[in-house]
């Protein structure tokens, strides 16, 4: 017998992964979530049949969405992640011995309880002490802060299911005033290749870019997301991220990572044109 | 009736796309060719089943494979190009005026007909009075050859059928030869991600650096190869493709693209740590 498990990335492209054995599945309140183990990716996990985290590659999301803020803002003390269930995005926060608080909200503990089953890889860090858990609805949290996180990380879901509030207007608006007046917010930005994710790309950039002076757009390769070419959003009061990198103090730390360095910190700022047009930017 | 094009990127990891019909199918001397007509992506082309030009996204290999080693040396004059039966590199070459003569040679006739008939969108320069195609083995018309090129392009299948010959140490060294004194060699270089093309681009780049003194890999999103993440190889006698690139120079030529800019040419070769990891690079 073979087992496959595909995700269709649009109605006519389909991405398929030949499967061991399923770990687990379940319908828990928000969402379906299924973990599945693999000989190419390791164990990975879906959420309504989406790809999420494999052990083999999760090191590129979690790398690209917390050392390129850190890097260009070394003093960030407050963090608020939201989503990010895995743990990966924590994980790569606790490296940091200087940041001092990591408040965490999911909106579905389960994701949480079944990460620390089954992947240790990212859920590592969830239990140390500047790690502040909150299962509750993000789009909620941030309406009570102010002035209060150096930096944000939305590490959502697609905006559609329970991730879709974390694409409003209403909610950047939020994420702006929670920061402090040098307050960095980073967003998994979703794919600028097929239609149907460059238009919520699209969407997201547009609703941003009414809140901070500063925004820029970055890609990563993540071939386990549809088409492989991923974005990330950087909005911010005050750092620029190419300009205010110091990238000197972020080596000295001495951290060992997989994907993310300092030359492709200002590299993946640099983007094809096709991308720059879709986000409304001149084109040099 | 649904038909969906299936390709093996490993073992365990298919990638498939939904077809509106088979345009054409043939055994020709050397390798099977399939034509197909898709929504998502429109005409597609695969040589023994692999993909290797859409419509949709051909602009992306063709603007990495030729601008960034006309924007680093826009002296360049004559070139040669082998494979590229899909005429795509020859069509981005002859937006150079400055370019006097373009070899391309192509082991399958059949190849360049079919792409005439089929791929206007690639084939339509092939015509060029400055284009000279040679229907022969790559491997073979470079013995010959002694600095008479300022610029080679290797746009061949993978490291197996009849692109191997592409992939040895004769070939590099023969193209080396057949280089002037401040020649280019660019190739296209597989992928980092998955082992097995990770294994030929490492065995490819081991090979060139013994020939060259000037070797870098640069990168590209191009979701319809395998993990969609693309290396380019580029070797040099003489120019460096970051400390040579002359931006002005080359935007006031004026060319539109789609993919390429000169920033992007610039953050193209800063690789992630895996990647250089792969190529022997130390990592900063």
């Amino acid at each position: 017998m073979e087992l496959w498990y595909t995700e269709q990335h649009t109605d006519d492209v389909r991405f398929s992964i030949k499967v061991d054995r399923e770990l687990h599945s379940e319908q828990s309140k928000f969402q379906r979530i299924d973990i599945l183990e693999s000989k190419e990716f390791g164990k990975f996990f879906t959420l309504d049949g989406l790809m999420m985290v494999t052990e083999k590659d999760e090191f590129i999301y979690h790398d690209m969405i917390v050392h390129v803020p850190m890097a260009t803002n070394p003093n960030i003390k407050k963090v608020l992640v939201i989503g990010a269930g895995d743990g990966g995005t924590v994980r790569e926060l606790t490296r940091y011995k200087t940041i001092e608080k990591i408040d965490m909200v999911e909106i579905d503990e389960r994701v949480v309880e079944l990460c620390r089953e089954y992947f240790p890889q990212t859920a590592s860090q969830l239990d140390e002490e500047r790690v502040n858990l909150f299962f509750e609805d993000g789009l909620k949290f941030v309406r009570n802060k102010e002035n209060e996180y150096d930096l944000i990380i939305v590490d959502s879901t697609d905006p559609f299911g329970p991730g879709e509030g974390l694409f409003t207007k209403e909610f950047y608006g939020n994420c702006y005033k929670a920061l402090t007046d040098d307050g960095i917010l980073v967003n998994q930005h979703e794919s600028p290749y097929y239609d149907y994710y460059a238009r919520s790309m699209q969407s997201a950039h547009e609703k941003i870019v009414e809140f901070f002076p500063i925004n820029r757009v970055y890609q990563a390769h993540i071939p386990t997301y549809p088409s492989g070419h991923w974005l990330f959003g950087f909005a911010s009061k005050k750092y620029d991220p190419i300009n205010d990198l110091n990238a000197d103090a972020w080596n000295i730390l001495g951290l060992k990572t997989k994907y993310y360095n300092t030359d492709l910190h200002v590299g993946c700022f640099a983007l094809p044109n096709y991308v720059k047009e879709l986000l409304g930017e001149n084109i040099k």
